[in-house]
């Protein structure tokens, strides 16, 4: 009986995990529709896809890359700082 | 001066379309790193990854099939009142 409920428990949680995986699976689809759509838009304005594509991945490297570069620049701050140069 | 304007709006246009991208990627990358986390989160429950991404697999496939077969339902019952034979 105890073993059982224990399954169950387990079964509960396992559900939960599986259920949280699918939903946001689920969410990750339709954005992917969803960017699809702008694409399409796009080509139906007359942009070419595949440039599109380039620029809007140089464009979140760049952005990536100021994000790292803040990051650093933050850190170095409290250092200076812990370090009473500024 | 009238091109250039031309080409302010073109470029206008061009950078929408980049930036809802942009954004949508960013919003899905999100998303992977929440997926990334729970599988984490079930692995230190003691769960196999593996298996549980199999799981996951499964499951969305059954649900994908029942949309599908659902969707052709609706359209057969439609066909069928058309008809009158509902």
């Amino acid at each position: 009986m105890s073993d059982n409920t224990g399954t169950a428990m387990a079964a509960d949680q396992l559900r939960s995990f599986v259920e949280r995986i699918v939903k946001l699976e689920e969410e990750k689809k339709t954005l992917s529709e969803d960017i699809r759509d702008v694409y399409g838009e796009a080509k139906s304005s007359g942009y070419e896809v595949k440039a599109l594509r380039k620029v809007v991945r140089l464009q979140r490297m760049d952005q990536s890359q100021k994000a790292a570069h803040d990051e650093v620049e933050t850190i170095l701050e409290t250092y200076m700082q812990a370090l009473g140069l500024l």
